[in-house]
């Protein structure tokens, strides 16, 4: 094994990422200095349609585990489960001290608990004006504008200069909880002098400045003062200022707010004790407590905003909330826009929100959500405060990259300034300047139920075929002296044809094996045969081609 | 059989609305007056991910074929796939005689030919100023902008009032073939009188008027105009209207033009041969013929715009495609937006040419495609042309159809006239006014393979149980008369575990088969146990629930 560790130089600062650059989701960033390794976030993707049975997609950490030793750190960036989804498992494995702001760590309890990990893992809470020193990295943040509170970008000083990893960010000038991004932070770390920086690019495909959050707020205050009487508001669980935007609109309306949905309960419950969520004076209430208010002093905010199936909004769309039942006179804002692959998901959502008689408000309507990521403008201007040596364009799909370093071309940026790398690709960064390194196994670890990485790509390939055309069994038992038949063919088949009506197939299909009975003599050939046999004769007949297994036991 | 038949009277016109109302696609509409059933559009609808194997859905006609003795035409409004794709699959089972414009009727001759239908069917070619007498009923037609030339409107003239039946539009002042929506002929109807309007609802969610398609043609004249190299354009096949804009911008560039893709080569082949697509004096070339020109004379028009798996595009945007090897240089637009659920599909295109090196333009990116169907404004403005007494929103979603009610509430319609229904739901139009009738069957039919309808809600729920997490089957022989195990536990699993790592748990699940048979004696109750034993145990080993199949066979 020695041999595919890497033998660090001393000045060399290798950058391996690990997740998130060239797909959406899963980011890791690993940071590795002589015998230091520093990982930035932890985060998880959601599968996607091809990955059937998969809950969740984890970064391949086997570069970590070959340098487990070397590990002295995992900061995180800001709580979303993109960024420390993936913690639990790593952690299960690497055991590091894990740094994050006050919210970032509330939410990592959370997860580490129901993981059964948090008594074993070692949380350091750090604030934009840390300083940690760890191996030769002296770690400095700095506090950014998103979507949750608490967003920090991390100022690695190194012997070869200063990185600046910003993610993920936007700079709104009224964002609910009044901390701006310390753009002063950023300029002056520009002014001493930014060798790479490391940027945000989800949304390099919009022009302009992402709005403020304070727009958000004059949508909220007109849509909540009309409404003639619920409103059920959904979005993440994870936006903190989104609930709290809620919360103060609906006071200044004489209306009470009620949370429901799991991990909205969980995450506005925390966030309210550790002081980043001010209840209203009466507290949040339970959607039970609300029910004998009158409907116009009722606002309730919810989990669903992407369709997730057993989500609250989800199932009061379908009538199966017991404990609020949506009609007539209810107004819904979903505010959120869809992840890609959700669409269809929150249209069936919302149709049924529809049918049910209440009165929508959604993304493709009205504006009743901003993005927490800045737009090219944001990215322009990133870029502009800091005036790296080099860009290296991060978390985003692969067009989302290059469309960043796009726009850093057109600032004066040329190509050799301008690192587009996808996972595994790593960068070494010298005195001297920038090298691409050999790259590293990076890649998709799937966790299904229990299981962390043991379904690979042989099962995935299997449950499609399954899925799109089924299987066919036929069990044959021969006596294995006289080749004699002891157990007739017997045929078992799932997802291929309905079998209660498809006997005369079926019949077909027995035929088949007995023609193959007499033909041939051997166990194995016999099966040989049946598969390639049933397999034309299953396509010929329905173009289909169901997973043929044939087994022949000799008795 | 009798009692389900439907016993007309003489003065009500039944709509029936089969497909299309509700959800997206498969459009048909059955009008049902006296002895004579009309049928308005016969489309399907392309598979959901939840529909694994699924090639086509296309809507369930047993209505149709309880009164196929009724049936005395098919109408088709215009020639994509959403309102012409299941005529095959009815004509094999009611063959009426078919009326439509020219291209309709070619491109639907290339699609019975297809099914080996084009001898068994009667066609016939209508126009605009065509006057139709069926039956009880006489038909007009009134030419419609879309994006696809001959699209048009159908009034029906029946003893209760005109029925106008409007889809697919948009009001384009300046069309590619010059060929406005017929306003004047709206109008005139308005005037006389308009019972009941049926209308396109695709995009009412969008405000303001659809853009006209010469706004499209400034863009490309840009992009194409700048392109360093070859362009590579990505339309719907069926956009002939698009492939004309891009044929006439090429020639003002002096470049050559080359389509590619087998849907696209049939139909501007046939567009061209009918005299609704005017190539180039040179002709449309192939792409090899294209090899010898030098890059900054060469656009190709192409398939795979939704991203479709087997597409030209595709296969450019993963090097698999032997004609034309996309690289540095190259310009590539698609020139359509996504279908909703075709999102990721798409975007993974996308990344996989911008890896190649090709620069990109799309719809998230510069406006270079327009829609075929009018916004807000224009669905206002056909109410206000045909102001009619009562408008029912066809071709949309549900959120879609109660949108549309939603805009005609704001020009003054009261609910009463507003028929905001689903699929199966039938209206009974008599002088005294519109009434609901008895819903109907209707739903949802499967093309899988050869297969039309056999695949059902069973099938499709082992496949998703399949696909998510495969299928543990057991086999055991035991002595009949005896009991004496015979066949020892044998496991076949695929989809649920990688067997060749899994050895411990597949040997721990013998044991508990062994077990089994220990405690039980006859074939009925082991495997009723070992059903329970074995998704328990899987379930706490990994919490995953393969489809447990148990085969105990009696020797």
């Amino acid at each position: 094994m020695k041999s595919t560790h890497y033998i660090a130089e001393p000045n060399i600062l290798r950058i391996v990422p690990l997740g998130g650059l060239g797909e959406f989701g899963k980011n890791m960033m690993v940071y590795e200095l002589a015998d230091t390794i520093l990982i930035v976030d932890a985060g998880v993707m959601f599968p996607e349609e091809d990955m059937p049975g998969v809950d969740l997609v984890i970064p391949d950490i086997s570069y970590l585990l070959q340098n487990a030793h070397k590990v002295k750190a995992i900061l995180l960036t800001h709580g979303h489960e993109d960024h420390i989804g993936a913690l639990p498992y790593v952690l299960r494995q690497i055991n590091a001290p894990v740094y994050g702001a006050r919210l970032t760590l509330g939410l990592v309890e959370n997860k580490l608990r129901e993981h059964d990990l948090h008594h074993k893992s070692t949380l350091h809470t750090i604030t934009a004006d840390s300083v940690l020193h760890i191996g030769p990295f002296v770690l400095e943040f700095v506090h950014l504008c998103h979507s949750i509170p608490d967003a920090m970008a991390v100022a690695l000083r190194t012997p070869v200069g200063v990185i600046l990893h910003a993610t993920d960010f936007k700079f709104d000038h009224s964002p609910v909880d009044g901390r701006l991004t310390d753009e002063e932070k950023l300029r002056r770390l520009g002014d001493e002098g930014v060798r790479l920086l490391l940027s945000d690019s989800t949304n390099s495909e919009i022009s302009g400045f992402t709005p403020s959050e304070q727009e958000l707020e004059r949508v909220l205050d007109r849509l909540i003062g009309q409404a003639p009487g619920r409103v059920i508001l959904a979005t993440f669980a994870s936006n903190i200022s989104r609930v709290q935007q809620v919360i103060d609109v609906a006071r200044l309306h004489g209306r009470r707010v009620g949370v429901t949905g799991r991990s909205m309960i969980t995450n506005t419950r925390m966030a309210a004790e550790l002081g980043y969520l001010t209840p209203p004076p009466e507290g949040l209430m339970t959607p039970e407590q609300m029910t004998h208010l009158p409907p116009e002093q009722v606002v309730i905010v919810c989990t669903g905003s992407q369709g997730e199936p057993t989500s609250a909004l989800v199932r009061m769309s379908q009538g199966q909330y017991r404990r609020l039942q949506i009609g007539k006179g209810d107004t819904v804002i979903i505010s959120a826009s869809p992840i890609p692959g959700n669409e269809r998901m929150i249209h069936r959502t919302l149709d049924n929100l529809f049918r049910l008689g209440a009165d929508l408000f959604y993304d493709e309507l009205s504006d009743v959500h901003v993005s927490g990521h800045g737009s090219r403008e944001d990215q322009r201007r990133m870029i502009e405060l800091t005036r790296p040596e080099y860009l290296l364009p991060i978390h985003g799909e692969y067009r989302q990259l290059v469309l960043h370093a796009r726009l850093a071309r057109e600032i004066g940026y040329d190509d050799e300034h301008l690192l587009v790398i996808e996972d595994g690709q790593v960068v070494e960064v010298s005195q001297e300047g920038v090298l691409r390194g050999e790259p590293v196994t990076s890649g998709r670890v799937f966790v299904d139920g229990l299981g962390v990485g043991d379904i690979g790509a042989v099962v995935l390939r299997d449950r499609r075929h399954l899925a799109r055309d089924g299987f066919l069994v036929v069990i044959i038992g021969l006596d294995a002296a006289t080749g004699e038949v002891l157990l007739e063919p017997e045929i078992l088949s799932r997802g291929f044809v309905y079998v209660a009506e498809a006997e005369p197939l079926l019949e077909e299909i027995k035929e088949l094996v007995w023609d193959t009975l007499d033909r041939y003599e051997h166990a194995q050939a016999i099966s040989e045969h049946l598969h390639l046999a049933l397999g034309d004769f299953c396509y010929r007949r329905t173009r289909r081609r169901p997973m043929i297994l044939p087994l022949v036991f000799e008795l």
